[in-house]
């Protein structure tokens, strides 16, 4: 199965003084792409809180390719590149809904936490949700 | 004794693509103002938070008077305008610190809820609370 | 013809510790809704901008009826409430989208600027616009 | 000369449900990091900006070392890393005001574009600005 790439229109509260979208915001932008991506794959993020477990984020980046403007829709394509039951990472791609232009290419790196916030491995404690996770890692064909 | 005013400088992340600030942030500073006051008048959001005791809005206002920009200072007059044990009203008055010209004029509304998210009178629930808030209510001269 | 409402997904991003939806965020939600309302009446924000109008917010008003939380889907109903070519004012009501429940109604209240930022009467400066919004005003049946 | 750190207290409304500061605020507070380092080197943002001189986001990154709660008083170190006249590197470490424990650590990249919005070299357009900034580069000791 494939993975529908999530698509944000950027909203004016999201520009700044530049008249452009602000850097910020594209990490707002991952995580509804993310949220998006764990709703496809099966664990949404309410599944996973009811679990008791939480993936906070432990390492974020982002190289900006080209400015988004007000208005513009943007198209975020989003995989796992790692995963290891302690940690996860996901990459994603914005581009440009209508021009495809590549506009942003992001990660961002999480690890997972019992509802006591202690680090957990999901292999040991949750091994359905691991399965799940483990099955998603994305491979080069 | 006096409220001392609470300050905040506009940031970049906080203008739009007029070039001045997102009318949304002001309800974030109309927060920040709010959360010195308790803070002055001995009952930190903290210690409310610590005795159960939240006190979510039922509903703002805000009249944006004149323009503010990148990097401005603006000064933020704060008064319990009522309180009943059950509601409390706070009113809030933006000024450039520089010229005292107008910037805003706002209120936030809130009730209390205990920790089962409950609406509580403050009077029944934690006189101590109740009589500190009941001091600070705003009177004219 | 009538308009569309508009519908938010509330984002993780929008909640904060109490664990609903921060409350500076529906002045976002309504201007996501008042920019998707101007599309439909055929006069979009990029249209107006490239006239050199803007419409700055000189108020804004909202009662919060109940809570939304992470991932909840809110129908924002919006109208015109009044136009008079130099103010207009924009009433939204915010429900669930699943339960119908009443979340929260507003207002926002605008004047227009040309380009040198000036307040104009748009029945004098743009007709056109003028004649535009003034058929949108909600009017009882 | 010594740069002084900024200091930064987590607001109510920088937090989320998991009840600790949302990612994407950090790259905020670095911007006000930044803005303020420009400040004491000398060359204000909006100095820069009259100058027709804008910086913009390249590229970010920000590892997360420790949960910031609110309420916290959050100091960043900064320093610039690296200046080429092209591109231009940030670095900064922040760290909790009381117990001095590591909270993140982050890197912004930067190019300038002139009015037009073509890249530009500092170092060719703007000599007074370019002596600035290369003065501030870190050397380590």
């Amino acid at each position: 199965m494939d993975i529908a790439p999530y698509c944000h229109k950027a909203h004016f509260y999201e520009t700044d003084k530049m008249g452009i979208i602000h850097h910020s915001n594209y990490f707002r932008w991952f995580e509804e792409a993310r949220v998006d991506f764990m709703d496809q794959i099966g664990l949404p993020y309410i599944v996973m809180e009811e679990a008791g477990i939480h993936s906070p984020l432990i390492g974020v980046a982002c190289d900006y390719k080209s400015m988004v403007r007000f208005n513009d829709r943007v198209i975020i394509h989003i995989k796992m590149s790692s995963y290891t039951g302690v940690k996860m990472a996901i990459s994603y791609e914005a581009r440009d809904a209508v021009t495809n232009e590549l506009r942003a290419v992001g990660e961002t790196r999480h690890c997972f936490l019992n509802s006591n916030g202690k680090i957990v491995n999901l292999r040991k404690v949750n091994k359905e949700m691991h399965d799940i996770l483990q099955a998603w890692v994305y491979k080069e064909e």
